[in-house]
């Protein structure tokens, strides 16, 4: 009797996309309004998908306030009020699009949640672009 | 050319988290506020999701006046604006966790739906937390 | 230069629209399933508005997380997973609508903030039903 | 490592459900006010999701400027401020329920996307109702 | 003590824009593909503003479910799964923009609520085009 | 027979809350998070509200696709995707709080609309903080 349980939280970020093995005009022309040098920002929103057995004590697959506390000192703190490229260790090298985003919270995620619980990453850019990890 | 179609309801109810096999102490630390004594409430989203075959003669998976009724009468009518611990037999004596709330519902319109159709059921307690069942 | 800033917060509670002056009878014909006795509940969705001057200094009408701590502080904690009627003194007499919950809402933050700065209450019980005061 | 994408787009649509070959009382009967013969209308609400691998130069699964053009070109440009009914060769024979609405979007997105792209249709008709094809 | 209660209801419907005092043309570059021929539709989200004092004894400015009652009697039926242009004497010979909507709206629930009561209507015609009156 | 309409809009950008004339230490104690020296954003949701008489001939108040490129034009262009400190003269002495950044908008959308059209502009940082200028 397996279920998904899900939770939504969000945090408020600065970005810029680019690749530093291109030359200003190809990034230019890729990332287009993304690559501005200056950076822009975000309020993304996150759901965490978490995926167990209901405990037959509680009827919880899992406490979305312990799931709560585990994404606000793994995530929130990390990435909330802050410039992915320049003060995150995670984005340093790697382009902070959402698909990238999504896989760095899942695995910051993943070694803090019971393996015996499957773990989902969606995270909404806007309100028009969002993304899922893993895809299946 | 199977097809998932969905509907969503909604309802407002009652409920209190407890576990009577444990101490009053023991309950408020696993629950929390959900564990108030005189209960607290919720206006629950209900989206139940079928899944099927379209019907070449009407284009549709299934009437969604026809899913509106069956929930109407078989989950609003039991749920909607009661006290789901005590107006309820459903949770007499189960913990009315959404994860619980979510299966109880499945099982109350299974039996209501074509059986050639796939049935899921997404239940939002708040706009943060919510759950879905079956995980598959 | 006036602005209205607002900040919107939520609580989930139980509550009965009842009238102690009334028969069983009335209260049932006049509330309805509002009436239930044993409670029903809701999320519901706080904006509270404050109207005020820039600061030059800060380019802040108010701190908007000064304003989210006196709303926890002095509605969040007294309504928030709770009984209206029988966990709260507003409510020991006065029936929980959301008209009477919006009035006394404004009336705990109304001393709580600077009385050069205008305040207005915006309640919604459900996704349909909502209310403001004052009404001006 | 597969990611999803998932790009949101909207259309406004008039259009009638009907069953040419049955008669005027049972298309009343089985579509019910949906069978208004001078057409109702909605704000469709369009998720086209996109599954595949992070292409490790840009951070992308694909481009979410080259997926909504592609929307633009070949859906919204074909339905948006359109009577399905009438100002449609997809319609013309297909009765536009938002099941056949959603096959027929993927079939004329499918021919513009990456085959080594997974590609999924999820379309709102009201906020009530809604449909996701293929369904799995 | 006055409050504001609010009402949301929807209706979908058909509708074009056309001024028969005018050429095609005209009518074409003025209204552009809200101009066509026949029709395009949309889900119309209505909301209802009622001002008054609070009933001591309900603790209601007005009964919402009387204030639905009456919308859904004198609005949505005239109007919900309808032609506006075809279907209703309102709109025979008045161009059914969203500011004409408000307006007939507010003319239709006028005399249905009570005149003591303050009446206002807010419109959205799409989640990004909406309308309000009367305007003060 | 005055009439609102609305017109909402959206764009992306990065800022920071500093004043030049305080301490590193007085800033960061004032704007908390916001001060982060290396940015972070938001998604701003913009509502432009417009008052007028509704023109007889189109039932306009005014024709929401040029509000639209009025807005595009003057404000979207401007602040979408920029570094609102960095990339604008308007914001490079001004601190850019959601008051500032609502007067400014109103500034510059005020000359390019009609004087015999009221013009209230409203700004959502976040879902849960936003403000309106002016402020009656």
């Amino acid at each position: 009797m397996k279920v998904k349980v899900f939770r939504k939280e969000h945090f408020n970020a600065a970005h810029r996309l680019h690749n530093p093995e291109w030359s200003d005009e190809k990034n230019q022309r890729v990332f287009g309004k993304c690559n501005n040098a200056h950076y822009h920002g975000h309020n993304y929103e996150l759901i965490v998908e978490v995926k167990g057995e209901i405990q037959p004590e509680t009827g919880y697959v899992m406490d979305m306030k312990v799931l709560s506390d585990i994404i606000k000192e793994n995530v929130l703190n990390k990435f909330d009020h802050k410039n992915l490229n320049l003060d995150t260790l995670e984005f340093a090298n790697l382009n902070p699009t959402a698909e990238n985003i999504a896989v760095i919270i899942w695995q910051l995620l993943r070694e803090k949640i019971d393996h015996e619980l499957d773990l989902k990453i969606k995270l909404y850019e806007t309100e028009r672009n969002f993304v899922e990890y893993p895809a299946d």
